[in-house]
């Protein structure tokens, strides 16, 4: 192991090469009183309150992109999915399928990436599992994480809760990380500064937790802003009405979706909050998140209405149904 | 996506079809209340204890093999984890990471059976993932399972208990996982009836938790039973001392790994235990097994002593040092 610079298959075999990659890789950046590397199970301390659980896999290509990696997206998207369910992320399981002839070093960046968005939010990675899948097989390599939390006391939040006439936030400007991932593949002859959106949302979701009129959150990824509000629409019955002119975007991303045919209102986020709250504590709750460093351009961009579907009142003052994602070109980027 | 047969990239960009392989396959198979398949986690019942958690990859190929599949190994062999460590499972969760082109009623039979082992002891799937990875970048299904469960109270196991004289068990027979799916593989032009051990180890496990004297338990997969000990022995210092006539192997597996050159003390089982017992409960512990169909061929296999490293007491009466695991030609096969 030590000499290695490369996977192989023996570092997936149970023997020597894999308990050295483990307890001089994984665990070396991991590393924390709960994690036993020698232990079938961890075991927590006792969960007080109600717990939640999530789970993501990630299979991001390329693995380090402009504004992030798949070790730090890990993360966030994990600690995304807690925080937009109220919940507080205590502890992480890691799994890591890692593809035969894996530079080792960029291995390492990544879990050391991994380590440290986990720390920067209190979060330990407690149980883990590495398998190595022959070259040809994977995507040099993909993660999967389950993370575990404790759902603020009293806060009920659901799409059940979501009524006509009750506003739609968005947190910042939609796409960023669909763009940014699009762009650092190079496959389009395109190149840019823009960054992903990728972060921990929980600053952002916290702020929500104390407001009487916070129904609902969710963080768009897959599918992006217009994949949540179809998830909306179809989980409630209720139409949605969002304005074009209100919707946060970034013109770089314009442009590469004017360029390449894309609508930046599919395209994944994964640092921003879509949250569905009663029309009196609306611009209260704007307000709390634009004094927030990743809130600034966050806006409300539409009502829960009587239309029926998902429709877009456009810049130029028509509207136009937001069709449900189906298959379409979309490169895969989270 | 009632129509397709096989998956597409479309099944994983968060739209429609994703949706609807997520309805009408994953949550038609996993569905229980506590599966919200619209929400980003699970709220779990209070955790009335010590909470446990573990976590595993799942990458064996052919996906079915005799005795078993990837879905319910990927079920056994996380309850394994919790039930070695002595924990009553309760809740998992679920990754898939799908290659394209994979039959979607391939994908069909393997949730199905791993629906199945979770019912079997009453676990429920409480959050799920699925990503699409494109052609030729998976292993037409790479599964993550995480577990959690509830530490029997009281109840203290780990290597640190491991004292020289103690005794070591084996539940049955080893390297029929390992064997079997070597087999499946067709490529040594083998054929046999040998069927993987692949169960969930619960019944065994908890006949034992009421032993005084029981120290610690582990299930040997990766590396078999050889990595199991050397575990134990890096782990304590301890010297292991193990009888080869007292080891439970099957003819045929036997027979398939002297035509191969492979020792069947390396290959993985996914349905034994080896426990380490105090020396005056051995009989008893070895006595509750063999009360178990499961447990029908288990045996004292060995003793903690005072000898340096792993040994083996051949068949011959000779001395054999069992090396660790390293660099071999070993199939991947868990």
């Amino acid at each position: 192991m030590n000499e290695a610079t490369h996977i192989g298959l023996a570092h997936g075999n149970g023997g020597r090469f894999m308990r050295e990659l483990i307890r001089d890789l994984f665990a070396r950046h991991l590393g924390n009183p709960l994690l036993d590397i020698q232990a079938d199970a961890a075991v927590l301390p006792e969960l007080d309150g109600e717990p939640m659980v999530t789970t993501d896999g990630f299979t991001v290509q390329p693995l380090i992109f402009p504004g992030g990696d798949i070790g730090s997206l890990a993360v966030h998207g994990t600690l995304n999915d807690l925080a937009v369910a109220g919940a507080e992320p205590r502890y992480l399981t890691l799994n890591a399928i890692i593809e035969e002839g894996m530079e080792i070093r960029k291995l390492e960046c990544i879990i050391a990436s991994l380590a440290k968005a986990a720390a920067a939010e209190k979060t330990k990675v407690v149980a883990g599992d590495t398998k190595v899948v022959p070259k040809g097989r994977g995507g040099d390599l993909y993660l999967a994480t389950t993370g575990i939390g404790i759902r603020q006391p009293g806060l009920q939040l659901g799409m059940d809760r979501i009524q006509k006439g009750d506003r739609i936030l968005v947190s910042g400007p939609v796409g960023d990380h669909g763009t940014a991932v699009m762009l650092a593949r190079e496959q389009f002859g395109l190149h840019g500064n823009l960054k992903s959106d990728a972060a921990c949302v929980l600053p952002l979701t916290r702020l929500f937790y104390s407001l009487p009129g916070l129904r609902f959150m969710r963080d768009p990824t897959r599918g992006g802003l217009a994949t949540v509000l179809h998830e909306i629409h179809q989980a409630t019955g209720q139409g949605i009405l969002v304005e074009e002119k209100a919707i946060p975007v970034h013109d770089a991303v314009q442009t590469v979706c004017e360029i390449l045919g894309f609508d930046p209102l599919y395209l994944a986020c994964e640092g921003r909050v879509v949250a569905i709250l009663a029309p009196e504590v609306a611009e209260e709750a704007l307000h709390l998140w634009q004094q927030l460093p990743q809130g600034k351009q966050a806006a409300i961009i539409g009502t829960v209405s009587k239309t029926s579907g998902v429709i877009l009142q456009t810049r130029l003052g028509g509207q136009r149904l937001l069709q449900e994602l189906e298959d379409d070109p979309l490169p895969r980027i989270c």
